[in-house]
């Protein structure tokens, strides 16, 4: 960590700081430029809460030095982390390909979907039963009966599920019921979700906000790490900017810049990021050569009449049209999509 | 609403258009352009989900005339809604002032704080006790020891209290220790939150989110309202834009906008929109010009040692001087400043 | 076009905006709702000024449905625009590669990195003459003399050279001594510019400035066109985002929206987009599957000396790996890279 | 300026990156961390291409700690600097109010526009000539005729004028004509005009970039400093965000933070931010009580026919509200609107 004092600061403050410093358990390197004083932090910094040292009236600028997250990051952990479900595999050379509806509408809708993706080549059923709507006249979902359906599909299909939690409350029942729980972009920093899926040991994927930066995702996956899961997966799904065409942004160069930072592996929804579904199979491919670890994508049998997303949500055949892209881009990647397991 | 089809949609589809529109329950106007159909709905749209609309194959966009939100609408409550909390009024001709530190630390500390801020003028004194942080390894707040610390200052000073909360889990102890709940930015779409806090009495103030747009606020705000709750009070505190001198860019004009749109109250928070305490003065009085019904100021009596949050409060003498500046612009925007109750 | 009248518009508004809409030449379609009022404009609705129409004060507002463009839209001239540069082709089944440093800097350098990218297939040779710097203090190229070095590396290798013109006082000189003229992301809107090079049949690579919409984009590309030169290809570069770990965030959905809405071929730069030498590949490769129609990629012999973007640049043993990626890539994408003509 | 080497950094590379500093003419200051290598350049720095820097393979990051620019730094220049126009002045006490229509269209028009503001209380006229216009077929302004009609304008009223320059070709024409060059958002970072207006001694507003920062905002600057024009004046004029409702998000932060860095006057446009007539008023007031040293106003006869902006720009009536209020916070805030003179 890096002090840069503003120009003139009186000596006694210099001193001031030295000592808080000193207190704050780390060596110091100083170092007078022309108009700033300089201290470099060296020791362990990363309990150094850079907020109150900036609060310091003559302080100019503190300057991060090392990432402000531990568990999370490369550099004290090189390898690639590899999340188990069941017989299955997110990280490393697996390219997990997730699908199913935006919600679960009806035993029938699910199945169905789930048989389709399925056959063409997916490894994981993805359905909302809790759903998060800007409006509160939107459908918000079957609840406690859409998890019953995603159960019923997993167990016609053995396609373990994923689906959404958005509160505390429901935490013991998805714990039971589903194989992977999904945090949402707007719960990315709902700080007391994120401690409470970290005292458990379910996989979780943990979507990007949408005016998350990389740090702040990575921090917010630090949360769930530090309470003990390890079993995190990142999911990019689209930055909000001012481009009004798609509904977000599509962050892709976000993949190769965490794969950096960190050894969680990381997916991308391509469904949300446009929120067109003409969208979907460009972007899905581009995660797919970007070195991103899977991708997480909505499927409908009847979109023009489904409950939410249907914009956004590809048919089962343009879905098996998809998956052969994906499987022929797999062997130059040398990736392995893991099926019919 | 205003569906437009894509150029070329063979004639079955608009008719398959036209009975969907139909079974809506929704009048229909049409009119054929050169290149496109267009379907003007006429009656109830409220309930329509354009979404759903938007996903048919040959729909080319969907266009919401009427704003998507009701009771937040002033076009159905033209009168300024005004929120009682004990005797004092937050709305109408009332600026209301809070202030007090990011976070409770000590007895000492925030009854300290409370009789200053009171001293000078404000009306409401803040202070969090449960903190949502960025990193794991900040400050994470007194948490119910803090509550308690609240009351105290509140027993001692008279004024009502302010704090937020993060889970559902605490609504019962917020909902009897606390005068008005505030819901943070980062838990504005916490919808599961939102249906809570809408089911009672308590006035809420509604943070914007970072990267929520006005529509999006109000919508949330929504939430509260349709589940029963009408105390809501919205929150401009900066949001996320690509400029990095400032932490968050506060968007002022939002607070025009929104007293056109709706008949909510709405206050401004300066500390944390730009992060850097010598802007909480000048963009509070900004605030004032522009209409705001109050400011929600960070105050500390020790900046440098607060432990988060120090670089954007302000001392208790800065304070009494922006109380001055208000009180002085109060009467040019014929406002009134509650004090002293 | 529709226009959408406030709620309880006076019976003489709506006739006034009637006549007003007449006296435009456009065909009227009415709409009573519960609140609104709504016209429908038939007709040639490209040279109604809607700006005009929103300042009358009982408007609510006006929604386009029509594109603002009309030469540089899909929809008037479906097929695919292909571009000629001597016997090379940019758009259709062509992929072109172009390449080589931010900034000619000697003739050992342009020539050596002309040499290099050629015989790993580039088709085009990219160098800086005239260079846009954010600091008055940084390198500003070599201009005129960078024009004849490139030229010399022209003669050497065959390959037709790109450089950026910035002004429209060197026009000439870039008519006679580059094959494209790159118009960059700055002056993207300078339409005194867009109009001059309009006005010659020379191609034009036209980039993305760092906050334009893809509607913007699009209007830029009019302006050329509409001035008669019809030589335009679009280069998508990043746009500016809250995200501070990339320089810009390169918005590859870009790509298929362009190509859904307009006809001219587009590239995509990867080298300016992240900022970063790592992230070069991994786009470009993600730049063919999502459909571009080639990239334009900065490649330096040394770096870490480069006068401009080192960071950024790849040595030409990276680009060499990076052209054997993109072939393979093509082959599944049914695209053509030409090389050694 | 710091220079953070990656862990890991090999001898070899420390000691090949001290030669190059030292080359640069700077003394270093060394100090190696847990896990970081980490470089203090002292000396003058100025000249130093940072980007050159992180082009090194071993360079983790270069933080800037002094401000890139140095004519427009107020750490150099303490005192506000104040642009003398005849015998108005812009900065320091003095609140400057420019006024007037988006674009001149007529004799008339222009002259009983100049007639009102005057009467009112403005301090200068503006009105566009040339005209920048997203698409090729709006109105593209009257051009040199335009700046004939600002002329009489200016002889009836004795309104020193300013106006928009696009080109370097129309600088002649300029100097001769208006009293105050003005740089648009479009054209913040086209260099080669600000070059030329570097060259001369007219006063130039600056108007901040659509997606500029500050510090970019602030090196534009300094490309007409450096080149010798010292009469540089800045706008803030709005930032492009994700918000829809408003066609820009404006920065009023940026105010007191332009304050801090810099000595140069800064004013504020608030009819271009919001792009709505009925935020001028608010968001103009909000100007003057952050600090401005003035306001640049769009002024219109009769919106409802303006050809361009109709719906940012007031009446007449309404701007003399506007000017009576800002009289009245002039008080307060110590500012000087100079009038009749």
């Amino acid at each position: 960590m890096i002090i840069v004092m503003k120009p003139k600061t009186p000596q006694e403050e210099i001193e001031g700081m030295k000592r808080r410093i000193l207190e704050l358990g780390c060596e110091i390197h100083e170092s007078q430029g022309v108009n700033y004083h300089i201290f470099g932090l060296v020791g362990n910094t990363s309990t150094v809460d850079s907020d109150r040292l900036r609060a310091v009236d003559w302080v100019e600028k503190v300057i991060h030095v090392q990432e402000p997250y531990k568990i999370a990051n490369r550099l004290f952990h090189p390898k690639d982390s590899i999340v188990q479900i069941g017989n299955r595999k997110i990280g490393g050379e697996n390219f997990a390909v997730i699908a199913g509806p935006c919600s679960v509408e009806s035993e029938e809708q699910i199945i169905s979907i789930a048989e389709d993706v399925k056959s063409a080549g997916a490894g994981f059923l993805r359905g909302g039963a809790f759903k998060p709507r800007s409006s509160p006249y939107s459908f918000q979902g079957l609840r406690e009966d859409g998890l019953e359906l995603l159960k019923s599909a997993r167990e016609k299909t053995g396609l373990p599920i994923v689906s959404e939690l958005m509160s505390t409350e429901h935490l013991n029942r998805f714990i039971e019921d589903v194989d992977i729980i999904q945090i949402g972009a707007r719960n990315m920093q709902n700080f007391e979700l994120l401690k409470e899926v970290g005292k458990i040991r379910k996989p979780v994927i943990l979507k990007r906000g949408l005016s998350a930066t990389i740090e702040e995702l990575l921090l917010a996956a630090e949360y769930v790490l530090a309470h003990g899961n390890e079993n995190v997966i990142l999911c990019e799904r689209g930055i909000r900017t001012f481009e009004k065409y798609t509904r977000n942004t599509l962050d892709l160069s976000s993949i190769p810049v965490i794969k950096k930072l960190s050894h969680l592996p990381v997916i991308v929804d391509p469904s949300h990021a446009g929120g067109l579904w003409w969208l979907v199979e460009p972007m899905a491919k581009a995660a797919m050569v970007v070195g991103a670890d899977g991708v997480m994508v909505e499927v409908h049998n009847d979109p023009a009449n489904a409950k939410c997303d249907g914009q956004q949500s590809i048919k089962p055949e343009r879905f098996r049209t998809l998956m052969n892209s994906l499987k022929e881009l797999a062997k130059i990647q040398n990736k392995v999509i893991q099926e019919n397991i």
